[in-house]
């Protein structure tokens, strides 16, 4: 089995010249291509989440910006281009990081190569996310490959840290795609991901299309597929990770640990080296957001007849609490798996990755 | 605050001599009272899961039956009717057992006296039930009383052991009711227990309606609520206990269980000591039931404007995994709360229960 070159989230019409995204909020019931022309058009998929997954938002805005320095490259539009797009996810990172790069590309240039350089820039940032995240992928590949096995792979992941959260490859999936890539056969344990469901919604989609086997669980099974032998690892992704190995990812991660931890389950978590804080010393230093409590009382799908509908599961009047992630201790951790090498979750196991991407302290 | 004595799931009208049940597939959207008129109204209430819960399956059976003899209180009736309600749910312990309380008791009387005989008898069940639910509540109340507490207590629970799962109290929220009928302030942290969601359905809507203190989480969220220290104990039921104290109970469990031995919280089981299984000496030789894939993959709520619509969460050709229940090890157990007492979760710590309930072996 090969991995379709299809498999991915964000495409450039060059002909066109206009980048193409899926509208990601109607998956999993609608697979909906659509092309961004205008300013506008980038501000909306960002703000409105047609685009998510900090890689996959950062390269939208950097073809956002390219974009509308091809209609006017002038100082007062770079200026004000580059704080409307910044303006749709205020605390993305990513976001400012790839905008940045492109303001700074082309601010020193004329005017006239302002538009082909921003272009460049876009692509170059593009491929850069291509080919970190496949990095990851080939890490990621050792750890399964010298796991003991009968044949199938049994692997869990939560969440969606696939390709729909990054150009291609993503991080948590991009190990098993680069495993199926080889010709192992892997079956995925898909656990929900409530409240937001981006396991069953995201993950099992992108899985089912590549075609490699998955089962959706509720969350709550989780514990008891890995007591009764049947998960031989768990493969996550991180949002941001502390300088300690401390992780921060999706919330219910932090109970996946423990069981793992519980019956000896190696417990993976994939993750570009640029999430890493290394201002903060402990997980116990991030702060978590608080979804509105709508995200747990409401669920969106489709009826029989295909029709959307959104209903209230809850009794009228029922409150909600709704943190949006939680941190696993890096002593849950089996190994942190990076785009550039697998490190041990822990100060010391995480200096040399540290000397290697930022030099010497 | 007290709890309001109309706060159960059965009630008698003597006057027209017929049960009346909440039909509780309609909560947590409608509050509905159904008359149970004939043999055929009994059987549609346990087999579409008007009612649930053992205690209630069981307590409702028994005046079926009753109700039953009373239009014809044969032999070959008896036997008939018997046999049409136990074939309702055919693997529910508590509902044969119920139902041979009644028969034996009138089995040996004359035609004349068995529709009055029965009755008494399905009285004298729905009373003991409630009594021992009381005795939960109580027992439990000691261990809140023990905890540390600043004023509020925060104790969360899962799935639905109140007293729609049983006549009256409940058995894992009988203490949180005796609680606040002592003027405790309680706080409960509902966890929603997916995929069939009776902890935002129908343990949520129970708080309410008695003015508990209440907020639904997603499950996922429980591992950080421990981790953050707001939660001051966890109580849940239990379907099956292994007499060395195994815990079978909804599937979730198990991880609320890890993460509260990880954080030093106190971790109940309140049951009635007729669901020890005292021949199943350990957890792994309970058969866990697997149920349709569609409980993970769809779900039934209302819109905006009260319309009821049931819809598919995932992508079409999903496939799901969906075990019922799940077995804490007795080792996570800090105490269970029984209706005789608190025991430890050991072989030794119940011996004392089973002599006392069962006789020197």
């Amino acid at each position: 089995m090969s991995v379709d070159e299809d498999l991915c989230s964000l495409r450039w019409d060059a002909e066109s010249e206009v980048a193409e995204i899926i509208d990601q909020t109607r998956l999993p019931h609608e697979l909906l291509w659509v092309s961004l022309e205008t300013l506008q058009d980038y501000c909306t998929a960002i703000q409105d989440m047609w685009v998510r997954g900090a890689p996959l938002i950062g390269v939208t805005a950097a073809y956002g910006l390219a974009c509308d320095l091809a209609r006017d490259p002038s100082d007062t539009n770079l200026s004000e281009a580059h704080n409307t797009l910044l303006a749709t996810r205020p605390t993305a990172v990513n976001l400012r990081w790839a905008l940045l790069q492109i303001a700074d590309t082309v601010r020193g240039l004329p005017v006239e190569q302002r538009a082909a350089a921003a272009l460049q820039q876009a692509h170059t940032l593009c491929h850069d996310d291509v080919d970190h995240c496949a990095r990851i992928g080939d890490n990621g590949l050792e750890l399964l490959n010298a796991l003991p096995n009968d044949g199938v792979l049994n692997i869990m992941t939560h969440c969606n840290a696939g390709w729909l959260a990054a150009v291609r490859w993503g991080t948590a999936l991009a190990p098993i795609y680069k495993a199926v890539t080889e010709g192992r056969n892997v079956h995925v344990w898909v656990s929900e991901t409530r409240p937001r469901n981006q396991g069953m919604n995201l993950t099992a989609w992108e899985l089912q299309r590549a075609g490699i086997p998955c089962t959706v669980v509720a969350d709550n099974s989780c514990g008891s597929l890995m007591a009764s032998g049947r998960v031989d690892c768990v493969i996550v992704g991180s949002d941001r990770t502390a300088s300690n190995g401390d992780v921060c990812n999706k919330v219910g991660t932090y109970l996946k640990a423990l069981a793992a931890n519980a019956h000896g389950v190696p417990f993976f978590v994939a993750l570009p080296e640029s999430t890493i804080d290394w201002s903060c010393a402990s997980g116990l230093d991030i702060p978590i957001e608080e979804r509105s409590e709508r995200e747990v009382l409401w669920m969106t799908g489709v009826d029989e007849g295909g029709a959307m509908h959104s209903i209230r599961l809850s009794a009228e009047g029922s409150e909600a609490y709704n943190p949006a992630f939680d941190v696993t201790p890096a002593t849950l951790v089996s190994r942190l798996v990076t785009d550039y090498g697998n490190f041990e979750a822990s100060d010391s196991g995480l200096a040399p990755l540290r000397e290697q991407v930022h030099g010497k302290p």
